[in-house]
């Protein structure tokens, strides 16, 4: 998906809302564990029920490499029943040196066809580059993460710099606004500001809204640019709002809910 | 796998060789890729012709995640042929917030039995903390890759301390010399004394050596401890050592003699 295609869905919706879609065979309802793919028609009753509130979805690979192959089947299958104007995250922090990365990206973006994956920058460019080489695919590097830990690396500084800062500078000279974007936690939303002075143009994804604790007026505050720049990602606040056989409803009005206030801030 | 055992292995055998099973299919002999399931079918010959010579295998999970579901059942396999004595590493570099590192762990460990995975540490504590609740289960954290991008950050610096030097510091309060490695690449020998003097009891797991350029002499002088404290991997060099029929064989000889070279260093 191109930049402009993605900031055209933005305004048709008045939303940048993405939905992740960590899709737990231990929170799903439970009239759908005895179904041929449960995690699958669980999915599908997300997506039907949230594309029109939603630019983008967002799997995290986790919880289907967990089953295996059939994980995987899954998967692909979930794809198939996004709808193309949505923008695809395949949440997988992968990377490693070059030809392996390579691979990694082959899967997500031609086997799986992604429009973006997420990346992990500790083994630094040449574990990043090959995932730039895809036309009109993105890049979301981790730079700042929304969890406890990342205080433990992404702070650490030489006197002027943090880490995370570190990647955003490295990192905006392998990649363009068009093909690159950063991950930036919404439980650190002062941090945006910091982090737009030195990506003011690229896109944000922003996890950690809802569940995680993280703010949606705060993150827009700090973070929204001319062509909206955010993807604020909310996963479980959708997804489980309901965990009986309305599901689906459930999800529709959660997300329903956060385009409204996403609305708000676009104006 | 227990660390006592991981050492009788070593010992036995005289050899802290792992066996890189980044079995790619364009690079497979050609007699192969008619079998129903070749990546498989290579394995298999690789794993038949090597096990004597080596202590542990490490399949790289961008070679199979490439087939999407087919590849995860081709790794199924693969560990269904490993022998029991060997330490079975997944390549895998995960690394998520608490709750979805769980479900890596679980996929590693549980479903398919690994005995180690390896992780990246951006991200911190709470995405490696949850691979280390498995009893006699392992971490390999990348500290020091192989690879030129390590420069990128890895070395990044607060005057007294690189960053790899800190995840290092950091992550030994995390885990014990019995469920904790970490991966310093061999094409970087003489940071191994630096490593060590901040690491002296645990292992390491060298990639790097062959294809990427490492030196086995200087990695076993700045690097063996004890315990022996090392295990070294080669893909390339052993698994496409011969690319015809021959293959089993060819990698049989590759093994032996970086085995060979092993039983030196450590008299």
């Amino acid at each position: 998906m191109t930049r402009a295609e993605l900031i055209a869905q933005i305004r048709a919706k008045k939303s940048y809302l993405c939905v992740g879609l960590d899709s737990d065979i231990e929170k799903i309802p439970a009239h759908l564990k005895d179904a041929e793919d449960p995690i699958f028609e669980f999915n599908k009753g997300i997506v039907e029920a949230t594309s029109a509130k939603c630019v983008s979805y967002k799997p995290n690979l986790a919880f289907y490499e967990r089953h295996g192959s059939a994980g995987w089947e899954s998967l692909a299958k979930t794809m198939d029943v996004i709808p193309d104007e949505c923008f695809t995250i395949a949440d997988a922090k992968r990377g490693d040196i070059g030809n392996t990365s390579r691979y990694y990206a082959k899967t997500f973006f031609e086997e799986y066809n992604f429009d973006a994956v997420t990346v992990a920058p500790y083994m630094g460019s040449d574990s990043v580059l090959p995932f730039l080489e895809f036309e009109n695919k993105w890049v979301i590097l981790l730079a700042l993460t929304s969890n406890q830990g990342a205080d433990d690396f992404q702070f650490f500084s030489d006197g002027n710099t943090r880490l995370f800062e570190k990647v955003l500078n490295t990192a905006v000279k392998w990649g363009r606004e068009d093909n690159l974007m950063f991950v930036v936690g919404a439980t650190r939303p002062k941090m945006l500001a910091d982090i737009r002075s030195i990506v003011p143009d690229h896109f944000l994804l922003v996890p950690g809204v809802g569940a995680q604790g993280g703010d949606l007026k705060s993150v827009a505050n700090h973070g929204l640019n001319k062509d909206c720049g955010l993807l604020v990602n909310s996963s479980r606040g959708i997804i489980y709002a309901d965990q009986t056989e309305q599901f689906s409803q459930g999800a529709a009005r959660a997300a329903a809910d956060i385009q409204q206030q996403m609305a708000a801030t676009m104006t």
